[in-house]
């Protein structure tokens, strides 16, 4: 095994402590985050730091960090309110990977990679015409944290759209028929293979595996 | 495609709408959170909410929902300052979902499932010794969201302990060497395997890939 402190994880060099820092917590959800700003130009920007924060009503947090080309979703989504989610396939991830770089303000991402936007009636954000799973959002709250200067945005799923062979009987989404992808670290991007849904845990009883369907 | 509004989202069965909501954002990080109680028992719950908040320092978040059995598990940390994360993989993901059940208070949920207890020097939270990828945490912020009553809990790395052949010259931990599993949804476990790791994204050229080494 290998070991590192504290002192030796502050120690590291930035940009290797933010490639091992990111690695870390394991797999993690990746999405294009589609938006429109002031004069209808339409920006496009990936994010690892989704996270769930409840279904009733239905919430997802997103991560901002002060210092880069995120800045211009932020402040998209301040202006109109609005957002949509995407997830990655293996037909599209390097465009999605490249609409990290620092385009200039006024040159949508969708243009500059080739991603296809698409709006849905009268809402006002771009969905990616190549995803297979997407929903609409709806700012809620921003929350600044002192810590590290970093934003959460609280968001509510306003509308969903996904392919009608992927959601089961309970409601699970399969996410692997989908063809939807994971992320690890900054840049590494991976397919899965299902090992088993397990029921629901009791004290007095194993899990059971829940079958799949289709 | 099918479509749902928030209308028909808001009018779902209550378990079919988390086991839906849960799965839509995608693949998760999926962790065990070891702590001990003011008693010196053991406790081990699983957690799919850890979210990258920032690397220098190096934070992480996990939500907590008030109505479950993670309740002692934030106790614990709120009590002692400290916890452990721990990577699953699939020769204990069995133990893992099953740490989920609502044991008795005094009941440690590794002796229920199994899964071996380790202890590191003088730090007050257990390792999962099964686990490839272990990090030690300590509490830094609890940010209670009026929203739907979730706590946000943000810590700290203190100490990382991770197999030598997984780290790659650039800091990126190979978590697919080190067996490390996702999960999607409230109980879908997944393998993964690497499509690439892709090159910082730059305006001017497209990503190249970049080689993952042993």
């Amino acid at each position: 095994m290998t070991q590192f402190s504290a002192s030796q994880i502050a120690d590291m060099e930035q940009r290797y402590r933010a490639t091992f820092i990111n690695s870390l917590g394991g797999f993690k959800s990746v999405v294009l985050v589609g938006t429109v700003d002031g004069q209808g130009v339409t920006n496009l920007a990936i994010f690892n730091s989704l996270f769930h924060l409840g279904a009733n009503p239905p919430l997802w947090g997103l991560v901002f960090r002060p210092d880069t080309v995120e800045r211009h979703t932020l402040s998209n989504i301040e202006y109109t309110g609005y957002y949509t989610l995407n997830h990655l396939t293996d037909k599209m991830y390097e465009q999605a990977h490249q609409t990290s770089a620092r385009y200039p303000k006024g040159e949508s991402e969708f243009k500059a990679t080739g991603l296809t936007p698409e709006f849905w009636e009268y809402f006002p954000a771009p969905f990616v015409a190549e995803s297979p799973i997407r929903f609409a959002m709806e700012m809620r709250e921003k929350i600044p944290l002192d810590l590290n200067g970093t934003i959460l945005l609280i968001g509510q799923i306003k509308h969903v759209l996904l392919p009608d062979h992927v959601l089961q009987p309970d409601g699970f989404v399969d996410l692997e028929k989908a063809g939807s992808l994971t992320c690890s670290g900054l840049d590494s991007y991976h397919r899965t293979q299902r090992i088993a849904r397990l029921s629901y845990a009791k004290p007095d009883s194993w899990p059971q595996e829940i079958p799949v369907i289709g």
